[in-house]
């Protein structure tokens, strides 16, 4: 039987290149740890393993490798083992007896379905508005149409708007919006596709930013619900957002 | 080189043995044919495939192979090769000019995500609500408070208001609605998890009808998926639905 010890590090929102780099550097001093990089839809899952025949002394060993990784990649670990970022985000909402409602345009209810994976997220879920027409983001979401002439669908003007619209209706503490262009057509050379913001009405502030994912449609809509729920998390532990555009 | 030939057929709403006895019997006249049937996620995918180095004579065996499944299990058949359920029902759509949006409750956006996984479907999906609460029912989606009180938010009577609510709200030619219990909690007795509702209203009538899944509650939510849009299929066919509870 094989023994010794397996962690798994969750990140969001550093390439894979980048994270590979910084495993392969920390393993050149040859410590019979394999730290390995495994992108994961829009994630990237770091696994960090020990064979040992002394699972005390391995897990010595893994807790300062995992230490030095985070170290090194903090801010973009989210969770570790079996934990989902929608399982984080579940109990991050639920510890402090929040609720969110979201807006949603180019995830097309992608969010609303990996907010409700998660058993009893009925008690800070309380719903959300998928609004893929314009005219649907004015009569349920109340934004204004001269909003969307102005600056487009696509903007941080209307993100913003979609996202109170979406507290306000749902009576949510943290209202979340994302608009974009998921392709393959309806990109432009002002904003291409991938091209996706972000709206965020919480504690009294709006927040918003523009990102431009790559990849293909179910690709961008993957990282775009990533994103969110990346916001939501970042908002509770006051740390900043990913830089966007 | 291997030659000869392969194809997939798409099967839903039939139990997987039921369709493994089927392939079994047919294949008991030792014709060279492999007949396998794979589950896929809420799905059962079969698959025909042959040997041999005569091609034109392997796909009139393939033909022939193809029949008899058709003949036997047609209804359950509703796309072949790498054609999905949301590919097809957005060509079905798409083709005769109707739209249609979605009212989601136990699914939780996860119909949304999937019709808006398919390039161009902002042409026939108009948005859907997510009323994951009774409130966001009665207040977006106008069911009466009465209804849900009477028989709860689960029902047949819900689910059709539900329906009726969306397909006003997004002016969309059909409405459909979707209210069931995805566990692992709030099951009872008369309602075990896994009973989910689906209604729709088109075509100046509304249907509605009671469903139990077996799984967990990413299994109940991708069965009830996946019902919703053969409830579309089958009326845009003129077939019967599926039968319920």
């Amino acid at each position: 039987m094989e023994r010794g010890g397996y962690r798994i590090l969750k990140l969001y929102g550093l390439k894979e290149p980048s994270i590979a780099k910084v495993l392969r550097d920390l393993s050149k001093k040859n410590d019979g740890i394999t730290r390995e990089s495994h992108p994961h839809l829009s994630e990237n899952h770091t696994t960090i393993s020990l064979q040992s025949h002394d699972n005390s002394l391995a897990e010595k060993k893994l807790d300062r490798a995992e230490k030095e990784i985070r170290d090194l990649l903090g801010p973009y670990i989210f969770a570790s083992g079996d934990q989902s970022m929608e399982d984080l985000v579940g109990t991050m909402l639920s510890e402090r007896d929040l609720t969110i409602s979201v807006a949603e345009s180019c995830t097309g209810g992608l969010i609303g379905d990996r907010l409700t994976d998660v058993p009893g997220s009925s008690r800070y879920y309380k719903g959300g508005i998928i609004a893929y027409s314009n005219q649907a983001k004015i009569e349920l979401l109340d934004v204004s149409p001269g909003c969307i002439e102005e600056h487009g669908a696509v903007s941080d003007q209307t993100v913003r708007e979609m996202a109170e619209g979406v507290k306000k209706r749902f009576r949510s503490h943290i209202g979340i919006a994302v608009s974009g262009i998921a392709g393959p057509d309806g990109g432009s050379r002002e904003k291409p596709v991938g091209t996706v913001y972000i709206g965020m009405s919480a504690s009294e502030e709006i927040f918003s930013a523009g990102y431009c994912f790559q990849g293909a449609r179910k690709q961008v809509k993957h990282n775009s619900s990533t994103m969110v729920l990346d916001w939501v998390r970042r908002h509770l532990n006051g740390d900043p957002f990913l830089p966007g555009l």
